[in-house]
């Protein structure tokens, strides 16, 4: 397998916030994790200005780096979006008004009960010659042209349309063109201990030039390996990386909550499902984070009834039954309030588990006792209440998030203790 | 004050992390507001790979573009960092080891009681005739070295690391470069219509070569205006951008909630903590998630004590007094629902505001009558209820943050009518 046979891409991105340091460009990492997953490596990213001259000068240079190129952003109805204009430009052809496409927006606006702008209309136009690609959550189609055996896509720069019109559509279009390259990928998703310690933990598979290649990154307390396996076959690359998932698991042991883009509140919510329990929660300082994180996940009505954002002492008192006394002897942010608070969820909302976190977020009210990211959690079932204390660093939105991840951590090896599960 | 004055800035971030999705590039949105704050607008971002080669032409390209080249990563120890070779080969000199960088990077490990790893010593090393950047964090020195006019830095991809670096001696170096130009930016932060809609009451403030320029953004229904302005002087540049905003504000009236980075949810707290009011929050298909806004604020348990999360029918009529009766008739998506989740929120909290919001987030649970989608939302104050139907598209998560943002902005155009605000 010679290089020079490897397909690669490079992404293109598009828009003046991108410059300014107003926005982060997330797109680029997305497609470019998706590319790779189905082994098309990215060799560049490139992000440019809202203007025509320069985003057809960038397509050149990235059609002249890689075989595909995808572009994110200015597909917009507004004056500053000026994707679809160079892209008529580089591939040197007018841009055309579609009447199907432009029924679509029509009908985008229709079922929504708002007349359409007029301005909506330049969102029908795509060059001669490109097809284009449906959007089925906004406005803006996309693009998809060739020039020079280049394969050429634009697509809109909102995450959402852009990541569906991605799966749906691009994708598919490229899988064709990267077989014969074998690449098998697989991620292990952990939590409870820190980079280094894991890295100890799993030995020198980290090195540069192994196959399978490890790679480990962290994010907000979840660590993620990164299993990449390269081989003449898919099955061989498979089970290369099968085998290596296999050694990492009995290395690091209950560490790993779930495999690819797995959440803590997924694995909890699916364990919950399968054994048919139910939980509630009782939060002070992460103020409906917890319960926001076990809701995302869809069909968590199924287990989870009720939630209590628990934020001043009197709502402690008088919707969970923490007596008065014990905040004022130990403080909201103690060891007995997160007890209190997790029992009193689990009795009233009448489920089989609760959980509570009480802390300090900050950036105000921490002392000297109790300082700044100090939060208690309790877990309470029919066994008992557990209780534990954390002190967690960074900034109020750091100590809420591992407030909350931690809480779901603890359930759920609590949830692997208690209730027969099958993976 | 011709364009062909305005010196201008590339970015050019190096690392095979970058291009694999494994890491989204907040280094180069960083040092792009930072510059621009300067006003030293950047023209492009590129991300590339670890491979000496790649980064040399990238220089190349990125010094094609602009007067100032900051580059950050592949300055590390290992044998994938290869940023500083790239540099010596695009200004065609030697690296050579500098003494004295050798004896800091000694120092830096002697501080920690570590012996230095042998490979730490290419740290020292730099282009020969280039100038080397003090790293007080971390081992690796900095680079800034000038080819045909060009400034170019080389600085660590540790954000810590280049955040400093930067401040304290990238941009003290930069700031004369950039003297004569005045730049000022002003942000407006705009919710409840669409990007298009907006641009027809704007008018054609928008069309490129104007001056001030108006970038127009969205973010999850967040629309950003934002201008600016350049000229000779601070002053003028300071006062054209504040004419343009008050023109921009008259014609978008209530639109408008807010300046720079403002949240909804901070506007909303600043007005109750103004006018001492109280809120409590009744959520349903949000799941925490308005909870959650309203307590991202520090010190927002000034004004927020009570948030209930009642996901289940149960939940809303033991802890809300929501009637079975009710749920029975209309669904628990429904006005009379929302209504009476809002009234009994305040009642049960005893608050001077309650919001509520219930709704079918999706995939499942929608039908023909009550779409994925459909959300009511209530505001109840001592003037009565007032409710509203909405139906939000995309996915799941945007459903839940479009429902949670608008119950936040209904509540601020409520405290403009009903509370003495003055900004």
């Amino acid at each position: 397998m010679g290089d020079e046979h490897v397909k690669k891409a490079a992404i293109l991105s598009i828009g003046n916030e991108l410059l300014s340091g107003r926005t982060v460009d997330t797109n680029a990492a997305y497609i470019a994790g998706r590319l790779r997953s189905i082994g098309l490596p990215v060799v560049s990213v490139h992000a440019v200005a809202d203007e025509e001259g320069t985003i057809e000068r960038s397509l050149g240079l990235a059609a002249g780096e890689a075989d595909v190129v995808v572009a994110t952003g200015g597909l917009g109805p507004t004056d500053d979006d000026l994707t679809r204009q160079a892209f008529a430009r580089f591939l040197d052809v007018e841009l055309v008004l579609r009447p199907d496409l432009l029924e679509k927006i029509q009908q985008f606006f229709d079922r929504r009960g708002v007349a359409m702008p007029t301005r909506n209309s330049i969102q029908a136009c795509i060059p001669r010659g490109a097809a284009a690609l449906e959007n089925e959550l906004g406005t803006a189609p996309g693009i998809r042209a060739e020039r020079d055996g280049k394969l050429l896509f634009a697509l809109p720069g909102v995450p959402a349309e852009m990541r569906h019109m991605l799966e749906t559509q691009v994708l598919p279009q490229l899988q064709p063109l990267v077989s014969g390259q074998a690449l098998a990928v697989r991620r292990l998703k952990c939590f409870g201990a820190g980079e280094s310690t894991i890295a100890e933990m799993i030995g020198d598979v980290m090195r540069r030039g192994r196959n399978p290649l490890v790679n480990c990154t962290v994010h907000l307390g979840v660590i993620t390996l990164e299993v990449v396996a390269t081989a003449d076959t898919q099955t061989e690359a498979q089970e290369m990386a099968e085998r290596e998932e296999r050694s990492l698991r009995s290395a690091l042991g209950s560490l790993v909550y779930g495999v690819e883009d797995q959440t803590l509140a997924e694995v909890v919510g699916d364990r919950l499902r399968r054994t048919g329990r139910t939980l509630a929660v009782a939060e002070s300082c992460t103020g409906g984070l917890l319960a926001k994180l076990i809701t995302d996940i869809p069909g968590s009505s199924e287990y989870f009834t009720y939630g209590w954002v628990t934020y001043s002492n009197e709502a402690k008192t008088r919707a969970l039954g923490v007596p008065v006394a014990t905040i004022a002897t130990y403080g909201a942010v103690s060891e007995p309030v997160a007890r209190a608070l997790a029992q009193g969820a689990r009795r009233t909302a009448g489920t089989d588990y609760a959980l509570s976190i009480t802390g300090i977020a900050g950036p105000g009210g921490g002392t000297e006792q109790k300082p700044v990211g100090l939060v208690y959690i309790a877990v309470d079932n029919h066994d008992g209440t557990e209780t534990s204390r954390h002190v967690f660093s960074f900034d109020r939105g750091s100590v809420r998030l591992r407030a909350a991840q931690t809480a779901l951590n603890i359930l759920r090896l609590r949830l692997d203790l208690t209730g027969p599960v099958s993976m």
